[in-house]
């Protein structure tokens, strides 16, 4: 298992494995797509298969052995190319892209396609509660409060269609280790999930938390 | 966009289109996990993208217009193939395989990768909600009381491992159109993510619901 990793990169390398990994990771999205919706034949279907193993084979034969972790430089940016909402690396994830803006608040406008299903041509509730999750937390980093999730409160105010999407999160509350933030997802017609979710700085960033505190307390209280 | 579809298929020819699709999906997961954990070169990156994207270009030859909705039969059995959570031509989802106990219970013993990570070898706090509104629905359904989730709330109890888990739901109180189920997600160590969830019964289903209801009351109350 990878965890937290130290490893600078120049903007160069940076750039290029971005222009390198980003443009993949979508083509084995847009395969992903494919194939819940093809129609085509067995025989197709089979010779697909069998070219889909032989890259995955190719592509295994260097790997790293678990998951991909969190990769963070000197400068402090983190590459979360493993996230499982915004991962550059992880055709699973759409990926959301978010704005964040240091007073405590991030958004996206993103697109989900036919494998975020839920209800026929809704969005799946429990994608907008993955969704939410990490745009509060999102959020509450951007505002200088990272934190591991302790609970989140989803209200479905209505259907989502799957297509054009917006999420918002922004801080709510805070209080010592413990930060609450809300947000929403809707769609063409406005917002139609809210979140609320308290957020927490893990035990182990306490110390790195409080010395921020003392040396920006405006960011923190 | 495909909606609630009525599609009867023979047994031998469901198992046929099973057998097809579900390994067929199940090696696009795989590739999707290679695309994240790889580590070979550029040149053999550029190739395996060229490649994807011949395959792609192959199914989209002939495929559905939009998402893939619900197919039902006349027996009442649907095939929610497109489903995030459970789909099983959707590479998206794990997919879960949900054991349905007619008193108002779902189980599912499965395995989350590196493309469902958060934290560093931590499944996503969003994925394990996903994963719940849809266990927490299957409670629902599999208790002859089918909704859309109304609300969510997600306490976490401590982190969850990446690798073997087991998801758990129940229905907790039954009352009119509303039903109110409970879960848990869980590792080796145990539950370390709980769930409620409020389910409601659509108002163009509740007529098929009050029916139901009459004729089999002790289902539903």
């Amino acid at each position: 298992m990878h965890g937290y990793q130290h490893e600078d990169l120049s903007p160069d390398e940076l750039a290029r494995q971005e222009a390198l990994y980003g443009p993949f990771t979508q083509s084995v999205r847009e395969l992903a797509d494919a194939t819940l919706r093809t129609t085509v034949g067995e025989d197709d279907l089979r010779r697909a298969q069998a070219e889909v193993e032989a890259i995955t084979a190719r592509l295994r034969a260097s790997q790293i052995d678990g998951s991909y972790g969190v990769r963070y430089s000197s400068d402090g940016g983190t590459r979360p190319w493993g996230n499982a909402v915004v991962g550059l690396r992880n055709p699973v994830a759409p990926p959301l892209d978010f704005v964040r803006d240091p007073e405590g608040r991030a958004t996206s406008e993103f697109e989900l396609g036919a494998t975020y299903e839920g209800p026929p041509g809704l969005v799946h509730g429990g994608v907008s509660a993955l969704i939410l999750d990490q745009a509060l937390g999102e959020a509450c980093g951007a505002g200088g409060r990272p934190g591991m999730t302790g609970g989140l409160t989803i209200t479905y105010k209505r259907p989502t269609r799957l297509g054009k999407l917006r999420c918002e999160a922004w801080i709510a509350e805070r209080d010592g280790y413990k930060t609450i933030a809300r947000g929403t997802i809707g769609d063409a017609d406005g917002p139609s999930v809210e979140a609320e979710g308290i957020f927490i700085v893990p035990k182990w960033a306490r110390g790195l938390f409080d010395q921020a505190n003392q040396e920006r307390p405006d960011r923190f209280e």
